[in-house]
């Protein structure tokens, strides 16, 4: 009565999942092995040292944590911020919305800081509400909004905080290996992303790092951290092989062999070359979509090559025009999220999706739907 | 500089992960899918189906955490546990010890309920409490006790919770597909397992379900639940595809696709010839090890079939002979956690590890490395 599942082949180039290179399937498949084995140990330590590469970091708090981007971010909260602390959100997007829910669920008081959808936090809002809350502790921001397409100044922004003692919280779950993330030059102090983004792995785990400064605000803290699965001081000591690993949880073992692929692969490519490939890929689904009459919601100077949001045209038909390309082309596109669904579709170009041929087949693909569409309305 | 990882050929007989199919290896490396795709909504309402039959269960509110057993955990008490209500815990291992550190950061008040490690939950002691304790919100108690080896009287404390009107909070982590759990006719409330013990499925996913009582209580909460991430109403609105999906978080597809196929698996075997399975294995593994002379620490009417607690001969070296096993027998069992550190072995036969061949493999290798030391300490 019940059967094994067999995928059915999809293109992905919606906000994510991404594509996974046939790579790091396969190391995701090869045999299980016990998450205390010296063997294991020894992949989560280049597992750390290559996330350290992508990040852009020497932080030795690095690492993977065992569950999706949504865990991660909550990881940041819970342990930098304590009750009362104040936290300015600066919310352009759904992400940034969720940050805020994260604030408040740690007892911490939200002041939000807000910007439209499809533009760049706004660095000037930011200095004006640390000038009217001078007693803020972290200010946490989106560095590309997934929802939206914007990327936002990181270090502008981080700058302004430390200047009044303030950390900074960075959600670069769709900005690793897609766009510039300097995590040590910038001096971001928390930041966390997610596997099935530009990293191309199978969704399910989420890379953070963590700076001096965050560590010093979690070992002083008044307050236990209200999550056992998230206290970074149990994760840490997990993952800590010359600590002598202390049991926490049990990792998602193959989940690691699959990042670790992954991130060997983005290791021999070269980041800067895979920045360079999001953005060449990006430019050519720019000028396509240009030809095709279509425009794009942000602006060009803020535009995120990996994730692109269109505007779609009057007249279409959203859903109709993602299920027929999903139906006739095997191809997945992004819907609009919260106050921008049935206004925009969101074309992922992440990791694997990042390549001419899958550019020029959504162009194609595109072109026939939409060509249908305008037919079946006239 | 990195090389793709090869891990070594292991036979996981330890306290979990556990040594996981081909069939299931296979199902995880197909090609990714969009976590919206219909195809993939498809794949979830079957998972849900395929768990209920494992957890016998009818219970709509069941469904795989995208995060390993510990999420799991934090899962059911940060719902149903709010501020200031009581909880009985009962502990006799390491994983009670882990809930009692769950009702305290749920702002819960824990009421220790001890057994000594090895023995089962004394339902006599937990009545006690429900005695001295009639405003309990909740009783917690783990079936099988993973640290141990000790199978507890999950129907027995239940009837006496909810004689009380107390819920229950149940970890099978070990338990579910191992022993029987009859979640219906036991009437259990809240339920929380692993992918990586007796499903035979790689780690990272925990199933859980959740009857009415339980989600009455949810409904009724006075106070937001503390973690995002976590938070039921939000968690089951994702998995609820006949209430149309809501966004959550991304769900990490290829594990699904595992877990699916290692649920097919017990399906095509039958969940009682499971049980049995594990129940033959155990029953060989103890003549095995009796006639090596050793001892088991849990009186034989509680023992676990799954999880089996082997004392550590006086004059035996507990971390060398691991080490022995592993390095020369590609053999991995646990070790004793907590108060049994140094002092018991721990032997899994978890799914895949439950076949005669396994147990006489590690019965060989155990006296071969157990002979080695006896003559290099003579």
């Amino acid at each position: 009565m019940y059967q094994p599942f067999t995928p059915p082949p999809r293109r992905l180039m919606g906000p994510g999942p991404t594509m996974v290179h046939p790579r790091v399937l396969a190391a995701s498949a090869r045999p299980t092995i016990g998450h205390l084995d010296p063997a294991f140990a020894g992949l989560m330590d280049e597992t750390k040292a290559l996330l350290q590469h992508a990040f852009r970091t020497g932080n030795a708090l690095t690492m993977p944590v065992s569950a999706p981007g949504s865990a991660g971010m909550e990881m940041c909260f819970v342990n930098l911020v304590e009750p009362g602390d104040k936290v300015i959100v600066c919310v352009n997007g759904v992400f940034g919305g969720r940050m805020k829910e994260n604030v408040e669920r740690s007892g911490g008081v939200a002041v939000v800081v807000e910007d439209p959808w499809g533009a760049p936090v706004d660095p000037a809002k930011v200095a004006e509400a640390l000038d009217r809350h001078p007693d803020t502790k972290v200010v946490a921001f989106v560095h590309a909004e997934t929802s939206t397409g914007a990327l936002s100044d990181a270090r502008a922004i981080t700058d302004l905080a430390h200047r009044q003692g303030a950390l900074v919280i960075v959600d670069a779950v769709t900005s690793l290996a897609g766009v510039p993330l300097l995590v040590d030059e910038w001096q971001l102090d928390a930041v966390y992303s997610g596997s099935q983004k530009c990293l191309s792995c199978m969704p399910g785990l989420s890379p953070v790092t963590f700076g001096a400064a965050a560590l010093e605000k979690i070992r002083s803290r008044g307050s236990r951290v209200q999550s056992w699965f998230l206290d970074l001081s149990l994760v840490m000591g997990y993952w800590d092989s010359a600590g002598g690993r202390s049991y926490h949880h049990t990792a998602p073992v193959n989940a690691i062999y699959a990042l670790h692929e992954a991130l060997v692969m983005l290791h021999e490519e070269g980041l800067e070359n895979a920045w360079q490939r999001h953005r060449d890929c990006h430019e050519r689904l720019v000028k396509g979509l240009q030809d095709l009459g279509l425009e794009m919601l942000v602006e060009e100077s803020a535009r995120l090559p990996q994730l692109n949001a269109v505007r779609i045209p009057e007249g279409v038909d959203d859903a109709g025009l993602r299920r027929e390309l999903l139906a006739k082309h095997d191809l997945e596109i992004g819907a609009g999220l919260g106050e921008l669904s049935g206004k925009i579709w969101r074309i992922g170009l992440m990791g694997e999706a990042a390549r001419p041929e899958n550019v020029d087949y959504c162009l194609a693909a595109l072109k026939s739907v939409l060509g249908n569409q305008l037919t079946a309305a006239a």
